[in-house]
């Protein structure tokens, strides 16, 4: 029997140390999620205020289809943020099914919020330095305001999306994670629940 | 000692069909990642040749700085898939650094192919449909051709993204699944010895 309880206590301080990891894990997951959220609303902020009117016309975000782009993947990309940071925040069992569902959202998002950064950086590029080629010309030469706001908000957009590439590797540890300490646990106590028994 | 060797015999027989589905999941592996090196041969090639010239002057990939990124882009994913696939068809013990690799470069070449999707999009868009507000001319009216065949291109390159988003999730997988199984068996087994030892 003495060797049946200690690796019992054995699982129980584990289990303890294992609760206290997972909490402050859990603590530090939810905040890492909430960053990018800030992150989002001001690159959208900083875009929605982006126009600028002169001599020449007018120009406004509005105008160029990468840029409504640009907001609408923040917008979405701030919302995902903020209900994934809840949804971390909430002490809960883990289960498969809530693992795969924030490694898939979280791969999506990834892919979405970089479609957008591109395709801005390409609008941008294409303002500074034009194209002779296909006549277009480098328009931040007259709204030099407009281009500076916009090349703003597309970093920040790339630092979004560099949080989101470490949230997919997270999301993706902890999917692996969940299979790892689990199974040799339980299927350590179970080999030795089935030897004793016999 | 008969309830030593049941199991033992049980492991064996294990083995003997994981060694077949893992020798067939190769080859399917193998083939996949040999399946967007062809795609981005195509893409490539088809970029390569896309130049047109007319009575309003002449237009080549090389023009544009999306296009050129994009030839790149297929160009370094052509030669990866191959070095992958070969690397995925030698028969190897495996482990936890190539498992590690083969996930992050999969996640990376896939981030690299998007953008260069995205941005080659974003011009072909801007060549169909042109800009008002930013006095961008829509330059497919007089080169039809050359966006006719980009578009191909382009679509051929969203195709390879597709494929490579894939092999991330395969790749993530195999990641999980070499956590999965490994532990719990020998696990069980060296609890098993254990019990008997004492």
């Amino acid at each position: 029997m003495a060797e049946k309880i200690i690796p019992m206590k054995g699982g129980v301080v584990a289990a303890d140390n294992e609760s206290g990891r997972t909490t402050s894990m859990r603590t530090a997951e939810t905040l890492f999620r909430l960053l990018p959220m800030g992150l989002c609303v001001a690159a959208l902020i900083v875009m929605l205020k982006n126009s600028q009117t002169n001599d020449f016309g007018s120009l406004s975000y509005t105008n160029l289809g990468a840029f409504k782009y640009l907001v609408h993947a923040n917008g979405i990309c701030a919302g995902y943020s903020l209900l994934s940071a809840v949804v971390t925040a909430i002490p809960r069992p883990p289960t498969m099914s809530r693992a795969w569902t924030f490694f898939l959202l979280d791969q999506l998002l990834t892919y979405i919020i970089l479609a957008a950064g591109a395709v801005s950086t390409e609008v941008v590029y294409l303002a500074y330095k034009g194209d002779t080629a296909i006549t277009w010309s480098a328009a931040c030469g007259t709204f030099g305001g407009f281009c500076h706001k916009a090349t703003v908000s597309v970093s920040i957009t790339f630092v979004v999306m560099l949080c989101y590439a470490a949230l997919s590797l997270i999301s993706s540890y902890r999917l692996f994670s969940r299979f790892d300490p689990p199974t040799t646990h339980s299927g350590n106590k179970a080999a030795e629940m089935d030897v004793f028994h016999t």
